[in-house]
């Protein structure tokens, strides 16, 4: 099957600015019906996990930006992930046109996971992703029914993992990029991968890998980006076609972003 | 289409008594898998709701034995059904070979409840059932996936509302018998309705609608059982072949248990 006769699929992952912010979650969630074709929504929600641990009074540990996930935190992780955002969201969804319907990677053994190691560091419940089944994604689909993925998997065990949520989205991508024409759109607060961190203008409006290794040779890219966009481009070494990073706006509008593209 | 060629569908409530027991709990998942056919898992979970109210100071409200669903009241419901409870019974199911899929009303525009009107009693977001799409459900239960529902609807309007458990059971029940030839178990902690209420052997074993009616006017029934009896007649009345009511282990062995039926 060549590329141009592939079916469509985008992969759309929002974050915190948009989760913590009901305002621009509202709208996003009110246009979303205006983005054509088959897709499925990533969404993760790390404050607002942060916020309820504190009311009860459980520790707040993070390492790198990670979350240490014992049980307590597991509890909390899958009641504002799995529950109050996502159905949030579906119901959002469903007043606006769209169809959706919720998933950790539990349901429909849609993503397994394994426990990530306990050495160097021990993150507890956390999950790396180990393999993603398409099977009920696709059917689903296929219906016209858009799946709302929160950023938790299992192991198969009867063990909830927490989960990258960028890392769902990319590992969604990769399984349906053998099938489909996949688009994967990281959404965040700037408008883009920027040459100059404290110019939000400077964007950079294509990168193909060896640009990318150049300009990460040269420092450039700023070091909080590259995690991301490592991932970005081992996402593009594996099946999906494209990778948008900006707001939002993009998937409205004609706007400024960042498109990634293997070459 | 009579009724001996229809497809079988079993709708399967559990109630406190099972959710506020991890052991029973553990051991009812652990044993899911050997019931057979397509079958649709309801569940309840109130006392872990009223746990996590008190822990964040939020006062628990009920009238007549209904929650007082206020909007923080809500959040809680939402990440305690649909979270954790939900969630972690989908994961455990994942783990002894069923299949799983984990829903609210609003997953799929499964179920469209409207809001309770607020007088004689305000009960916030409670919703009643206004209908019943089970298309999704179907493609679903076609792929050997279980289907597993929370007590949370929809108003189709972005707000979700929290439902009688027992309800979701029979209007999904209803639903299904239409084309199925559908049967609904609401498992409690009784073996069945007793005829008399301090002696937990007096089960009465079958019971058809003539001899309910009878019962009641002599007020053997106990009075907090009507109301579960009057809706599982009506669930009867309206295309649903045969009511169980008993502990879990009637899905498992022949064991005493109420078999409510028409006629």
């Amino acid at each position: 099957m060549t590329i141009e006769n592939k079916k469509q699929m985008k992969i759309i992952k929002i974050g915190g600015n948009i989760i913590n912010n009901q305002e621009a979650l509202d709208s996003f969630l009110t246009n979303f019906h205006q983005i054509e074709g088959p897709k499925i929504l990533v969404h993760g929600g790390g404050k607002l996990a942060s916020e309820l641990s504190n009311k009860l009074n459980i520790p707040v540990q993070m390492i790198d930006g990670r979350r240490i996930t014992d049980t307590e935190t597991l509890d909390i992780i899958t009641m504002v992930y799995a529950g109050k955002i996502n159905k949030n969201i579906v119901a959002k969804l469903q007043a606006n046109q769209v169809n959706a319907l919720g998933f950790t990677g539990a349901d429909g053994q849609t993503i397994l996971a394994k426990k990530r190691p306990s050495k160097p560091i021990d993150y507890g419940y956390a999950g790396d992703v180990v393999d993603v089944n398409i099977s009920t994604l696709e059917l689903l689909i296929k219906q016209h029914i858009t799946p709302v993925f929160c950023a938790i998997t299992h192991d198969t065990k009867g063990n909830l993992l927490n989960t990258n949520a960028d890392t769902i989205a990319s590992e969604l991508a990769i399984a349906f990029g053998k099938y489909y024409r996949t688009e994967l759109y990281y959404c965040f607060d700037k408008q883009g991968v920027l040459k100059d961190v404290q110019d939000s203008t400077s964007v950079i409006e294509r990168m193909h890998f060896k640009e990318y290794q150049q300009l990460k040779k040269e420092q450039v890219i700023f070091e909080g980006m590259i995690p991301k966009l490592d991932n970005c481009f081992h996402a593009l070494q594996n099946n999906v076609s494209q990778v948008h990073i900006g707001t939002t706006e993009m998937l409205f509008n004609t706007t400024t972003h960042t498109l990634l593209q293997l070459q």
